[in-house]
């Protein structure tokens, strides 16, 4: 039976082997779910850079180029990090350029797995089905906060591991916490993580309903893969 | 109002300030249990050490040399991470020599810091009545295994938390996570602590009596404290 584990932070998965196994790398606020919505919006593709200044570099060429830092837009960029700037005709067919203060971090890192996808509330049923049909081991990658870690993006691997128990080998201490941690807050998982640190964070910067919105289950069937340096949309058939 | 942080690795303990903070090391089974067993059966000081290769060095010197790893003792050493081996008549009056897989590691990393002082489930509420009297921000770093996050190590970081919330500013999404799982188990800690990967390593090990004897809670008033390279037990009065 492959076997699912969940790694707290980007720190820590140097203390995990990738090769061969399928990363899932969760920055639930807000990078991967804004990446998810990108897809469902017809983005060509996305290159995930570590600096700004890498990001910068894309400037006049034919992308969108997107900064986030602390949670805000960095200034002289098109866009951050909201999953709301993802949406709509200016996303449809295009290229996108993409640093966060820790998504895109962790995209880098987890990049000698077998294969690294996106995961997200947004497509957490479809994301899990499809994971069911590859016959792999699976790490879930939280970004965390600059190396620290984080509520949301623990809820969400619990949520996975919840999905996924039934089909999986789990004996990992951390799957175990994020698992139960899941079933405490699912009735209401809105609700659950106003406790966490981030929360009050993107309260004081006034961006509550990227919060709100990135809560939101399965409200799409898109799974972003990392393809060479580029995150496309993932074409295989997935069964029901 | 002073703060208190969980950190859930060592591995992690770079991305957190510990100068002017007292930082509790907590590596529950079983080198942090079995050091407050020692000084409870009156052991002088108990100098812990890194690598196997500095435990022997004290061979032949007036010191009981204690080496664990992966869970059992070290060959040609006198005993390793029981709390059952520091009971007793050999203890008393002692200098030991201690390395452990993990907890002696974590304390050499913490060294930094204001104060460091040792936790475990057999000292909480002594340990939790001197934190409130101390009037510093607080670290609570788990000892994991091998860097990775383990569920015993926050499960206590969770009681530490639940005790203190009244007297200390809790802003650590590690914080309220660990309070939340300790809710979640308070009533059963040792059927609770059988889900973890390490409980499981312990059965195979035949030491199932020691996750027992670990899992007790307040059956001593001691706190270990590291004074220059030596644990010491800590002399300041506690108030009731």
């Amino acid at each position: 039976m492959n076997s699912v584990e969940v790694v707290f932070s980007p720190a820590l998965l140097q203390y995990y082997t990738v090769e061969n196994k399928i990363v899932v790398v969760i920055d639930i606020l807000r990078a991967t779910s804004s990446i998810c919505v990108a897809f469902q919006h017809g983005a060509l593709r996305i290159l995930p850079v570590e600096t700004v200044n890498e990001c910068s570099a894309f400037r006049n060429q034919d992308f969108l180029c997107a900064a986030e830092r602390d949670g805000q837009v960095v200034e002289g960029f098109d866009i951050g990090n909201s999953p709301f700037s993802y949406m709509g005709d200016h996303i449809n067919g295009k290229s996108i350029v993409l640093t966060t203060t820790n998504g895109t971090i962790a995209i880098h890192m987890a990049r000698n797995a077998y294969q690294v996808v996106i995961g997200s509330f947004l497509n957490l049923s479809y994301l899990c089905n499809w994971l069911r049909n590859q016959n792999r081991d699976v790490i879930l990658l939280c970004a965390g906060w600059k190396n620290k870690f984080n509520l949301e993006d623990t809820l969400f691997a619990g949520a996975v591991v919840a999905a996924l128990r039934n089909d999986f080998n789990i004996n990992c201490d951390s799957a175990i916490v994020a698992e139960d941690l899941y079933a405490l807050a699912a009735a209401d998982l809105y609700k659950y993580v106003q406790k966490s640190s981030h929360s009050h964070r993107f309260e004081d910067l006034g961006i509550k309903e990227d919060v709100a919105y990135c809560m939101q289950t399965d409200i799409m069937e898109v799974i972003p893969v990392l393809e060479g340096d580029y995150l496309v949309k993932l074409k295989a058939k997935i069964p029901a």
